[in-house]
């Protein structure tokens, strides 16, 4: 017999969501930043991911005109500040400014990047697909940039843990972050091909 | 003076990524499951998914002729099982029976999901986009399923503790799981608003 399961309908309901803070300058070339959860990679060469945002939002309107946006990706540290800027609009507030977030001008894209977030993804809009409510934004990802402070001894950015990454759990809307590494993908699975 | 971040080119980095267990039968009606770390919610309504496949899988002709695939979402306790259904092809070994995964044909869609897995997703593919080496299937979510055991006693879902979503972090290429619950959305951030 199968496990019991109880149906909820169509619900937004996957696990983990990352916890993406949309970087944009408006048509007055205001830095403006929202949150959002809906979005993740969509392919990995070209790299690229995507983003949906509603269109009444004033984010849409500054990714169709410039072409361009950054997702930083806060660590825990910034829930506060990366859940405010969730919640009211670039159209009526400086949300760099309110929040304390630092806007820094993309090296590839004319988007801002939040300077406090130590994980930077610079891309340019390479699609805009129209889903129901939201509009899903395809980026074409032009860098990643990674603060030297989490970067290893040789350079490299292997360590999740020195970062810890906020993530979103829809359903409960409740913020987390990662555990510890529990396994390496391509080798714990390792175990099954034996049989 | 912006804080110090080394460029690392184009690379599909975000944190964090979910584990997706996407199942499907085949052409012969064998079911066959794979990992995939790109997707993640596109939509709020219709409530739809994104999960990218490439065309040599599988289960990306699968999903082509049936138009349908679940999306099984993985606890920590089945990190293994999880790792090695993304390390075979579904063309050459029976997934589930070397996983010990037991498929149960979905409710809603021409798909079966994994009954290990706590929360599962029965999806129509509704759009197919073609994005360099992947292609991203677009999904209606037609239903969410979780087991019983993790509800709690009014029958909702809202304590991902009690679930310990499998979560995967590129770059590093390592598995984890969710932290305890750090704070509220559209909550934590209201102390900015008082400003």
């Amino acid at each position: 017999m199968p496990t019991k399961k109880k149906s909820f309908g169509a619900k937004p309901w996957v696990y983990p969501q990352p916890v993406f803070l949309v970087g944009t300058y408006d048509a007055e070339g205001k830095p403006n930043v929202m949150t959002a959860a809906w979005g993740g990679i969509v392919s990995s060469d070209p790299a690229s991911l995507s983003v949906s945002v509603r269109p009444a939002r004033w984010t849409y309107d500054a990714i169709m005109k410039r072409k361009a946006f950054t997702i930083s990706i806060p660590d825990a540290s910034k829930m506060k500040e990366s859940d405010y800027v969730g919640m009211v609009s670039g159209r009526r507030f400086d949300k760099f400014s309110l929040s304390g977030f630092t806007p820094v001008k993309a090296e590839k894209v004319d988007a801002p990047y939040i300077d406090e977030c130590p994980v930077v993804v610079e891309c340019t809009l390479t699609q805009s697909i129209e889903l129901g409510v939201h509009t899903m934004m395809i980026g074409a990802i032009e860098d990643v940039k990674v603060d030297e402070a989490i970067l290893d001894a040789t350079g490299n950015f292997a360590d999740p843990e020195k970062f810890s990454p906020l993530a979103y759990a829809s359903g409960s809307s409740t913020y987390h972050t990662l555990s510890e590494v529990l396994g390496k993908a391509f080798s714990v699975g390792k175990v099954f091909l034996r049989k």
